[in-house]
């Protein structure tokens, strides 16, 4: 099955699509989806909905895997983020993909079998189980990788949001 | 030129029709788009997308004036009520309909000329202004036309955003 994992965020959307098969992880593509602060709102939410729309052409992905959003120091920045995560859920949801979301612990804990493992941990587990020769860069799309991951061992108790 | 307000929310989204030509105002239709926590979380997405849709190919608005979010004590509504903005701002975008947005503050002052006014003055307002024999209920409806009206009022100054 496909997988098309997103770590939402709003000048940063990562993505990663991942291909699981017997337990077999491959890697098809990941990025980001990167929009300036000098553009407007509209235009950034719109850039959001059209990649993710373009990789659901290319891809057709069984299963799409969002981190949860939590609050943090910056509101201004979560609502931001948010509002993005909505319209990429929607994006994927008008294509009757199911949506399934893990917090940031349920994806450490899944990559790395250990809650405090760090970015970097997660990261070279990354690297290893999608057998690549480098750590995915930037860090959101490594992230988005994670979470698509995380799902493929997940599916089996979650429920699409 | 026909106006659509937005009083974004999760469970309740207000919205509010009017039409505004040489200094008066009509109404032309205000509701709310209501979604049960009970369903799942992309199908409440999709229902605030195609009712704005469906009032979007009803109306043609002009412009569109949606309420700023602003992070208060519930994290998790916020959240998900700025999920529920990106896609109601998104699917007017997508229509190419300029999107505006005010504070709860500036609404306030341009309906009533007082930045302190309480929500009953600001819907004695409204129906006063639109020359209504009550005041538009839920609260959501009523301020979501309050958010149309202040673009009204506002739009010499305002940006699209």
């Amino acid at each position: 099955m496909i997988i098309l994992g997103i770590d939402p965020g709003f000048g940063i959307t990562g993505y990663g699509v991942i291909e699981y098969r017997a337990n077999n992880f491959k890697m098809l593509e990941y990025g980001v989806i990167s929009t300036k602060s000098t553009e407007r709102f509209t235009s950034r939410l719109i850039q959001i909905s059209d990649k993710i729309e373009e990789l659901i052409a290319k891809y057709n992905p069984d299963a799409v895997a969002i981190e949860e959003l939590f609050f943090n120091n910056n509101a201004k920045t979560v609502i931001a983020a948010a509002q993005g995560r909505g319209v990429a859920v929607a994006t994927c949801a008008k294509h009757y993909i199911p949506v399934f979301e893990y917090t940031p612990l349920q994806v450490k804990q899944n990559i790395t079998g250990y809650g405090r493992a760090d970015k970097k941990q997660i990261q070279m587990m990354v690297k290893m189980l999608l057998k690549l020769n480098e750590i995915p860069k930037p860090d959101d799309a490594a992230d988005a990788l994670a979470i698509a991951m995380c799902h493929a061992h997940s599916m089996m108790f979650s429920k699409p949001i």
